[in-house]
């Protein structure tokens, strides 16, 4: 048994709790912090569908557990928290909003940082019942991709998901897979193997605690975390009604460009992808390279990073008001900017990589200080 | 020798002289009438390269040989010409311009009256070097089309164009072949009995003189004529730099839709197909029934024709002419309405059904007259 920051022990408890996607919880834990979270959970001052689970404080065994098997959670409070990659896009590959679909933590078997493994991934997804051609093809993309430099991100369920997995695998690139249960359950279990090997080298990652067994619902929400972390989400083989359009709806929502691999027209497994294409919901790619001409643009600069201010006036009030916290010269830590903007640590931590991003502030040893604009 | 109608004989002589086609004659032949342009080639009013060719005066021989094969010459003075299907569509499906690109004249072999044949009809196209899977699934798309009630229309070459026409004839489904040469030859040679089995209930249409060869530059100009006589223009394979394209091409400057049909992206046969859609030059189909959902909308309103005039504001000025030259009661010849509106003949005779597709005019055995407006 290890002794687990209080903090993080917070955020563990706060994820068991909240049995998935809470944006009530995650925006509250965002500004009284995490522990401050807890504790209005256990108050039923967040609802009484939390509180009633509020007893439930496995955080300590949770941790323990996930530790024992080389794993962690991550948190906004973690560098390697892919923050950026979990904001919502306009068309113009402009955040908005802000991480709308973020989950509170993510508990991640493997041992590269997440917010490096996705910083240029793609989602590669289809059917179960994927045919040889709808395996093969999904070969060729994903390993051009692998071989490119990408992460390939997937759900490792059988057919289209676990061929792009495997295809990664295979030509020593990264990927990441997003389950809708504990990473301490190995599901579909005929993939236990393959759920290894994607985590000694890439990551197996989930908002669900320990323990948490798939449901059709936690499928769902993984979705959204299978759309959100990639750049595009591409669609190899689907039927008429499949899951794939549920995460293809997810990327929409999330401003990540939808891509449908075709097929034969003779082809039930092609037929979601033609529906797609033909209804405009999703943009007809035959190859890795197609993949990357879309994928590139969506989101990114030049630099492969989301610009999210181009001009001071379009900043969002926290970042503005952090900004503003920073003296003309020298540096501040991200807790004194706390204190000077009155912001929770949370947000001056989740805004300043954006502020940094785009030019506005940069970082050193001694901490954060202003850019001189131009 | 069969005593020809010196009009008639006008047309062949401009049909062999203009080898293709010409906008300045036909213009000048639609003002003047066709014996009017055959003085003015003649004269040398219409450009020496015209005047080279005057003496070619084979109009005669052409009428007859084409006769003694069971065909006709065609022309705008015919209630057959398909005046209304080579017309230029804009973006809503209403006429622009006017027959831009509309031939002179065209050669017919086959029963059938053309603007019967292509008052529904949909352009079916693809490359030479077609698969097993493009042949099978042009023979479903084309055979459903045309058990429908759909002419098929195509360019007669091998592959897709005869997979098309074969599937139509194999329905007992009407089916046109659009040819680059004069219609006394069968190209491909290959093909000759199809060319002959699809003039028995359709037709083989050119507008080049009898014996004329087929050659590129042809097979350009005949692509346009595939692409206008048509609803829409499906495209089932084409390779990365197809003719299908050039069909393609001229289907979007008439604004007729262009319908591509997907296949295996591991396929060379369908990357140009792909491709057009990925550009947006083309919206995937994936059956008839996309391809009639597409077709059905272009250019016709619910009665199937095009409503060329909503307004008599946007009425064009031969349109507006032939119009007021009706009397408010009672009914004028074509002729008298040349008078009146001292508009050439075949001005008025191209004017007046489109002025009925919208309801302006009527026409009974008397005459033509105006219908009120409401």
């Amino acid at each position: 048994m290890t002794t687990h920051d209080p903090r993080r022990l917070a955020w563990a408890y706060l994820s068991r709790v909240a049995q998935g996607p809470h944006r009530v919880l995650r925006d509250f834990a965002a500004e009284a912090g995490p522990e401050g979270a807890a504790d209005a959970v256990s108050r039923g001052a967040l609802g009484e569908r939390l509180q009633v689970r509020s007893h439930i404080d496995t955080a300590q065994a949770d941790l323990d557990l996930v530790a024992s098997q080389g794993g962690r959670l991550i948190t906004p409070d973690d560098d390697e928290w892919p923050m950026w990659r979990l904001l919502a896009f306009d068309g113009a590959g402009m955040p908005v909003g802000n991480d709308q679909c973020a989950p509170l933590a993510l508990w991640v078997l493997g041992a590269v940082s997440v917010a490096e493994l996705t910083e240029r991934a793609v989602s590669i997804v289809g059917t179960r019942a994927a045919t040889s051609y709808g395996e093969h093809v999904t070969a060729e993309i994903a390993g051009d991709l692998a071989i490119d430099g990408w992460t390939i991100l997937s759900g490792a369920a059988f057919g289209i998901d676990a061929a792009a997995h495997r295809a990664a695998l295979g030509v020593g690139g990264s990927t990441v897979a997003v389950l809708a249960c504990g990473i301490d359950r190995a599901y579909p279990s005929g993939h236990s193997r393959l759920l290894h090997r994607i985590a000694q080298t890439g990551a197996v990652i989930s908002e669900y605690a320990p323990g948490t067994t798939p449901a059709k619902h936690r499928f769902l929400a993984r979705n959204r975390l299978v759309a959100g972390l990639g750049s595009a989400v591409v669609i190899v083989e689907a039927g008429w009604r499949s899951g794939a359009r549920n995460t293809a709806g997810w990327a929409r929502k999330l401003g990540r460009p939808v891509l449908a691999v075709p097929g034969p027209v003779t082809s039930a497994a092609s037929k979601g992808c033609h529906r797609m294409i033909r209804e405009g919901e999703a943009c007809l790619v035959a190859d890795a390279h197609d993949v990357v001409a879309e994928a590139g643009m969506a989101g990114e600069t030049d630099e492969g990073r989301p610009s999210m201010f181009r001009e001071i006036d379009a900043l969002s009030e926290s970042a503005l008001l952090v900004y503003e916290a920073l003296p003309a010269s020298g540096t501040l830590s991200p807790r004194e900017l706390s204190d000077v903007s009155s912001l929770p640590l949370a947000t001056v931590r989740s805004v300043l990589p954006l502020l940094e991003l785009d030019g506005f502030v940069a970082s050193d040893e001694t901490g954060w200080s202003r850019v001189a604009r131009t």
